[in-house]
């Protein structure tokens, strides 16, 4: 291994961006220690445009996770990378290809269906008095769709008994969705599964309330 | 093999669908031949919604696969399963984990950072009077961060000088930002690829205009 690859993993990061959170989760499942570093996407316009992080991420997003002496972004990219180089430790992708595949159309119905209608760029550019309607409307209208497919995939986590990538994206979401004030009680499936997955550690160890850069005044609210 | 698993692959697609395209481009490339299903997203309010399309798909959405006798959805879970299951033909996906998450950085920028804040559910919602002004707005947004991620993946295609899954997004983005008459001479990285692409027969095969249910006035719109 170069110095590079043997390095601590670094893991650019925002407390409450759901991305990042699934990332924090997957490091958490894989017992993968890593330096936290905030971005802050409200300070100054959004620390993400700074000049020096123009070189971290092109693409000026968090998370980013500088590992093996890569500077790997997008979330769930960064998830499939240390599953298959990472294989020890929690698996967080079945075996099975038709399994896989419903590990990831979980995945992909949140992380494409609902995140990105609903992320703060979007509701920035809805304006103060739209956005609460805005997400409240989108974050239903997934999760409905959503509860229909965990209907057919899910056991006690979102596929089957085991935690995988899904359930990485389903806990921000569901954060989300409260923020929001969306009625929950639609959703009974996917409450369930939250309900299970929020006892495990690596799960309270990447909640945003745990993270260094969540502020005094929200460290309650868990 | 069972009678299922030996059966033809029926694709359930709607011509325009940029999630139906970039499966019709994997099929294509693979050259895996299959039955072609049209549910139209617009007529009687969305073929989606009809009675007998609940089983197939409960989260209502296009493309669907039915292969292996599964009921495959999400348009990049189906190519991540294609790849698993039918390694011969051509490979969507390096063998080298970075390259691979390269591969998937692109691909998810696509679709989760571009294509759902300007799909057609989402359009309708903002309504008629805004509805392009938006839809330029994230395009040239979303395929400036592309352009830069492009910068330092690109060879020939989109990584590197082999086609991939990150192809396959690429191509109907850009129809996309093309039917809302985004400057694309800003982006010539993500042009010069588009033009090594649609020199190849799979994207001809799986473009718009090539399907069957395109309609005759919008064939000669390749």
């Amino acid at each position: 291994m170069s110095s590079a690859a043997a390095a601590k993993p670094i893991l650019y990061s925002y407390f409450r961006s759901s991305c990042s959170w699934r990332v924090r989760i997957a490091l958490a499942l894989k017992g993968i220690a890593y330096e936290y570093r905030a971005i802050s996407l409200i300070k100054d316009g959004g620390e993400q445009f700074k000049d020096e992080f123009r070189s971290v991420n092109p693409q000026r997003e968090v998370p980013v996770l500088e590992i093996d002496g890569h500077q790997l972004a997008q979330s769930l990219a960064i998830i499939e990378y240390l599953e298959e180089t990472r294989p020890d430790g929690a698996s967080l992708l079945p075996k099975d290809a038709h399994q896989r595949a419903l590990v990831r159309q979980v995945s992909d119905a949140i992380a494409q269906g609902i995140q990105p209608i609903q992320n703060l760029r979007v509701l920035n550019h809805v304006g103060d008095e739209k956005k609460v309607e805005w997400a409240r409307h989108w974050i239903n209208h997934g999760l409905a769709g959503l509860e229909a497919l965990l209907a057919k995939t899910h056991g006690k986590y979102s596929v089957g008994d085991t935690v995988t990538m899904a359930d990485c994206t389903l806990v921000p979401q569901l954060y989300n969705a409260r923020r929001f004030k969306v009625d929950l009680s639609q959703f009974p499936i996917a409450l369930a599964i939250e309900n299970e997955l929020i006892k495990l550690d690596a799960f309270k160890a990447a909640h945003p309330s745990a993270q260094p850069d969540c502020p005094e005044s929200e460290r309650g609210t868990q």
